[in-house]
This record gives structure tokens, sequence and C-alpha cells, in this order.
């Protein structure tokens, strides 16, 4: 069987992600990596690990090269990045990089993505509109989301992402939470192959509302939207108290835990293993995986940063790829 | 050095407060325990348990009996209670029994109140305004209080405690946020002999509002509380990103992590060590330590309920109330 096809891309040039791109080629991951990055960037984060690197054109590339070889495809940066240093002038590349990969998985040609960090703040000041990687993509394929995010220990999906905490209460609306759980629920079963996986869902409010008590939200949006959902056969728990939902004993009987917002499910889903921990995106026709963390701009170019998010992304990324492949095959 | 001398209240007596009293009285804590109950209700507990009870009127007794002995402080139920369903007739006592041990601390007669779980729905069933022990015991002792749930791996105090997510960020309030703090500061001084704390204090927004991109509170609230409290000369990083202020390297150098409301701290403290968390009520006149589960009316008259909380609770309320003395005796 085929290895999956990945299109790799390190995001931030000044940041840790080019480094973490060579390290994990280097680590023989079960897939075949193309790159989309400056060459010249890949080069000098290869002299940053003190290691050579030669570059192959993965367009005119028949079979994946040996030794140090890399494919790539190039995309050029406007300016020299300085390692630690962010420069806006090259926020038109990084984006236009993870479009690239975005089309050629569109198109086919990779069986999935994987992206390191990119910097937020750097793009914007290059004057394009990003709130982040997850809503690009998701713009470009014109379809609707799930943000997951899974280590060894468990997985968690994310109701709303980045908001102001005063606005996820009115931003929890039914019929998007409803279309979130059959996202998730369908990429259990299609990317993960659980065939009848169990959810565990959040309440919005502490003690899931206590019978609202304290709230409304879990009697009013949630709890509906879970008689409706199990009505179709679904396997879903909830809404649930969060404090006691992460308990190992009760994750044990659990594929994924929906969370209603950001810093409901992610300090646990850290805490229970940041290095192995990566960000999935459901809902897009592609695998989507990225690295759990950030530019590390105080690392970038140390040779230091640790790549095991990268290489936990890269192999989810093609465990996914196999596990659709697997079931296009059965069809 | 004579043992600490605190007050046990098992809290509601059909659940499975009562038996893990016994159970934890037969462990041979490093305290002289004194039960604040209905000495029917705690003879029914060992007949459940298997065991036998001699039971001594705690105010006649002078020495700690040995053997099979319970001291007690009767506090008769109204009804005869069945194991599995607390009877709202009931509330009454069992709120009695935390005021009078609350009494008897405030005079000097214990050296800090363990407490077990209650039934808040019965509670308030039986005609008794009730949101909680913490807020019941507060009020008794006319102070503001701060919550601190702890287990082996970390403590986390909140700002806020049992509101609707939708209220959390008005409720967030500078000066309520340095009293806070300041309680938080004092105890870990005062009950836990950390002579200069270093606290970890989150933000309220996902990454800390990312410089106001997704929320001003950190700005304009909890920033301005932290440099006050700051040129006071207390050690306090933040505001931190909730996601990523749990990962074990961070926590090594904290000694008590601010969250500013219940799902954003207790999920993740509740993860890393249920069974050996308890709760802590900071900021009262006597130490007061609480289980960290609640009445388990299934597993009550069972004898298989896991009393580890509570000998938690007995053990941290012990080393609280010596580490008292000991800084007393100093001065």
């Amino acid at each position: 069987m085929r290895r999956p096809r990945l299109a790799l891309v390190p995001g931030e040039p000044a940041g840790v992600g080019p480094e973490l791109a060579i390290a994990a080629l280097r680590r023989e991951p079960d897939a075949d990596l193309v790159v989309f990055a400056a060459g010249a960037t890949l080069a000098r984060a290869a002299r940053a690990l003190g290691t050579s690197l030669t570059l192959h054109d993965a367009r005119a590339a028949t079979a994946p090269p040996g030794g140090d070889g890399v494919r790539l495809v190039e995309v050029p940066n406007a300016a020299e990045p300085v390692f630690g240093t962010p420069d806006p002038r090259n926020a038109r590349s990084v984006v236009l990089a993870l479009r690239m990969a975005a089309e050629a998985c569109m198109a086919g040609e990779y069986d999935g993505m994987v992206t390191g960090p990119v910097h937020k703040a750097a793009i914007n000041a290059g004057g394009i509109a990003y709130t982040g990687t997850t809503e690009l993509l998701a713009a470009h394929a014109g379809c609707e989301v799930v943000m997951m995010l899974a280590n060894d220990a468990m997985r968690v999906a994310l109701a709303t992402t980045h908001l102001p905490l005063r606005e996820v209460a009115d931003a929890l609306e039914g019929e998007r939470l409803e279309r979130s759980l059959r996202i998730l629920h369908a990429a259990l079963r299609g990317d993960f192959g659980i065939d009848d996986p169990a959810i565990a869902v959040l309440g919005l409010n502490p003690h899931a509302g206590e019978q609202g008590h304290l709230g409304r939200e879990e009697i009013e949006v949630i709890a509906p939207v879970l008689e409706r959902l199990r009505a179709t056969g679904m396997r879903l728990e909830g809404p649930l108290p969060a404090d006691t939902a992460f308990l190992p004993r009760r994750l044990a009987g659990t594929d994924a835990v929906l969370a209603m917002y950001h810093d409901q499910g992610l300090p646990v889903l850290k805490y229970s293993g940041f290095e192995r921990a990566v960000n999935l995106t459901l809902g897009l026709p592609y695998p989507r995986v990225a690295v759990d963390h950030g530019t590390a701009l105080d690392l970038a170019g140390s040779g230091r940063a640790d790549p095991s998010s990268l290489l936990a992304a890269v192999a989810t990324c093609a465990r996914i790829a196999e596990v659709r492949r697997t079931r296009e095959n059965r069809r």
C-alpha cells in the first residue's frame, strides 16, 4: 500500500516551524512529505540544526528522495527572515503557502495537510485579515469546520473557539451546535474509524446549570440538540458538568468531549499531554492536522525546539489518510 | 505537642457522609475528631460498614476514646434518614450541625472544621435558602472568603464561583479581585507556611485576551490589580492564558493558580487527582476543609464509598492547624 503523501507547511519562517519540519523529516515519518516553503528558509533551518539539505522540486521529482533530500514546493519570502523576529512583509508568503497546500489537497494531489505554527499578529500587521488557519482553510474550502485538539489521553472539540468570554453564551446557538456535533461525529467515524462513537457534551454553565439554577442554556439550547441527534442514533452523553467530565474513569468510555468554549476544554487537554497534542480541523474535504504550540520565537534558530507535536501531527494526519483510503476502497 | 482537635460534620445523613466519617475515624487520622451529627445516623452508618460503634458525648469526655469510640456532639434529625433519599425535613439539622461546628470553631474549642457532602436541593426544599457551605460559613463569620481546591498536583483558587457563564465577565471586578488575591496570598503564607508564595493569575478570555483582540478585561481589570499588588511585594504572574498555565513545567514554580471562574480551573484540577482533592475555604477565622465530591446517593449505605477525599481533608485541616499554631507560638 502506498504511503500517504502529505503537504507540510512549516508556517512562520522566523519561528521554529522550519527547523521542526527538518527535524521531523529526519525522523523518517510514515508518510511522504512535501514541504511548502522557501528553500532558502529550509536551508537556513538545516544549518541551525547542524545538518545538510538537498532540495528537490516536488513537481519534478518522481520518487521520494533519500539521504538529506527534501521535496519542496517553493514559496519564496519577500524579505530575508530573521530568527525570532517575524517580518510582516512575509505575511503574504506565509498565507500563500497555506493556500497553495490547501489547493493541492483539494485537487487530490495530497492526502492531507500538516501545518506548523504561524504568527497571527505578523500576518495582520502585513495587511492580511487573519483570525486563524482553521478559519482560513474553512473559508478556502467553503465549508463549516470544527476545531479539535487531541493527544494520547483525550480528544476535545470546541463548540465555540476564539471569542471573548462575555460573548460565548450568546454565540452558543442550537443549529450551529447541531452541525458541529454532526461534523464531529462524522469525523470520529470517517477519520478515526470509530464505528459508533460516544461523545460527551459539556454544559455551558458550572455544574451544567444545576437544573436551571446556574443558567438555562443547558435546558434551552444544548439538551434539545442532544435529543434530536440521539433520535438519529448518535451516542451522546450530556450536557455534563465540565469539572467531572474529564475524570479518567469517565473518559475511558468516551471517544471525544465537546466543550462549549476554549478555556473549558483546553487547559485539561494540554495538562494531560502538551508535547504530543495536535490540533485538527474537522469537516474539510481533506485531513488537516496542526501542531498545538506557537512560533516559540525565543527558541527559533537554536535547534532546541521539540518536534514531538509536529511528529504527532504527521502521524495523526497519515493515520487519518489511511482510514479514509480504507473506507473509500471498501465502497 | 497536642494533636489538632477538629470538628467533623458528615453532612447529608442520607448520603455517604456518615459512613465516610466512620471509615475515616477508623484509619486513625493525625487529629482528634469530634463528629457533629445524629448518633443514630452514625450508628446506622457503622452497621452499613459492618463495624461497631460506641458514642461518647464530646462535651463530657475528657480524653479521646479508644477502640470503637467516637466523640459526638449530638445534632438530632427530624426524620429517620433513608439511604439514597435526602429528606427535606432534615435540612434544618444539616445546616444546624454546620452552624454549631462553626460557632465552636469561632469560640476556639476546635482548631478547624472538616465537612462532608451536603445536598443543596434538599436543603432548599427544606425551606432554607442555601447556595453552598462556603457561602454559609462566610456569612456566619461575617467575612469575605475564597474557595480553593487542592490536591497533590496543584492548588486552584477561584475569583468567581457559582455563576451562570454569561454573568462571569460582569462579576469580575477589580476591588473584589484584589481582596481575593490578598486572602489567597495570606492563606498560602499563614495556612500553608509558604513565606513568599508565587501565584499564577489567569486571564478571563482565551489566550488571556490576546492584547485586547479577544476581550479587554485583562487590560482593564486584571492587569491593574496585579500591578498594585506587585507593588506591595507579592509574586504574581499573569494574566496568563489558561490553556498553557497548567502545563506541569509551569506549575512547578507556582504555589497556586487563581482561575477567574469555575470551569476554567476545576476540570484540570479534578483530572489531575480527584480522589485526593479537597475544597478549602480561605479567609475564615478557622481552617475549613471539605471533601471534593457530592453525596453519592447511589453508594449511600453500601460501605463502598472511597474515604480518600475525607481523609485528605482531615489531613489538610490538621496540617493547617499545625502551621497556624507554630506561627502563633513564634509571635
